[in-house]
């Protein structure tokens, strides 16, 4: 069945594990692409331009914003972040499908952005990552050895006011187990292909 | 994750395949249930009340009508069938699922009935069983050998105008496979438990 990719904003605070449940969800899923975002901070060694980020200039991102090209975008400590709807748009519309790590309020900017837009808007889906409690979360944290506490209470203290948004996503996980997340992730994305909003054909009246 | 179980109305027209593809469902999934509708018809020898339906006499079955009590329901030569909200809800409730055989203008009907029931309404997915196409169809309508050609041409006929309502469902499964497109219905039954609007609970954030 030929049917538009999906596109899964995947969101979910700091240390819950995101990138581990990507990496088992790529090694599942080969032809899972993950998109490339815009940044107007500089490359830093070893970075390569449309492989790390699309490193652009302020007046280019400036007009980027503009001319209405982002899907999101985010001023933070001074630089620019964003990401094109350019970047998704061929991906899904290929078939393929695509992951953006994207935050809560990224999340957000990208309903208002994709109204019009009517592949994107029914090949978006969002999905919010979260950790089976507040006190696993902190395990993590800690576990990991490189923080101060102040930064580790910091990194708690933001992770409960941003999943406060769990109910504006379609979908959550639990991770309690990396591997077992990234199957109800593959469980999603192959039911997304499914939705009848997304069938450009309908063979069986042929 | 503590969440409301699926009901899953399954329609698709006569010959695609239902029943194969349910009795794989089952067996990989033991605990989805089955709903037991209610008719006016006489029990068949060897039906078992509560097992194949509920049977109920005509007034009965009124009073029900008038109750709004049912999901659906449709009068078939002269005899009444339905689905009975409170044979679906508790079972939902308890966080299983359950597969309802229901047809379009059943799956419509549940839609209008549901509107006022926050649990049923989010509860309820949609999923339409089609053939890879009408050739295939009719190949298997013939290979079954039981019906005239006559019986045949009025089931295609029915099918083609049953299949122009796929728009109206949440899914579609084409049945090319009926192993994989059992697969298919579970990733979407196992998607249903992550989806936000069926959380009851919140405990990342405790």
């Amino acid at each position: 069945m030929k049917h538009i990719g999906t596109a899964v904003i995947l969101s979910g605070p700091s240390g819950v594990g995101k990138s581990t449940v990507c990496s088992h969800l790529f090694k599942a899923r080969p032809g899972i692409g993950f998109s490339v975002s815009c940044t107007t901070r500089s490359p830093r060694p070893g970075e390569v331009d449309g492989v790390a980020y699309h490193f652009l200039n302020k007046d280019e991102f400036q007009s980027k914003i503009e001319a209405n090209a982002f899907l999101e975008w985010a001023e933070v400590h001074g630089n620019y972040y964003g990401t094109l709807k350019e970047e998704v748009k061929p991906i899904v519309m290929a078939g393929r499908d695509v992951i953006l790590d994207i935050d809560v309020q990224g999340c957000r900017l990208v309903k208002t952005s994709c109204e019009n837009d009517p592949v994107l808007r029914c090949s978006i889906i969002s999905v919010f990552l979260v950790p089976p409690s507040l006190e696993v979360l902190e395990r993590r944290l800690r576990g990991r050895g490189t923080e101060t506490e102040e930064a580790i209470l910091r990194r708690l203290g933001n992770a409960r006011r941003e999943m406060e948004a769990w109910r504006e996503y379609d979908y959550v996980i639990v991770n309690d187990e990396a591997e077992e997340a990234a199957r109800r992730l593959e469980a999603i994305i192959e039911s997304s292909h499914l939705r009848t909003t997304v069938m450009d054909e309908e063979p069986w009246i042929k």
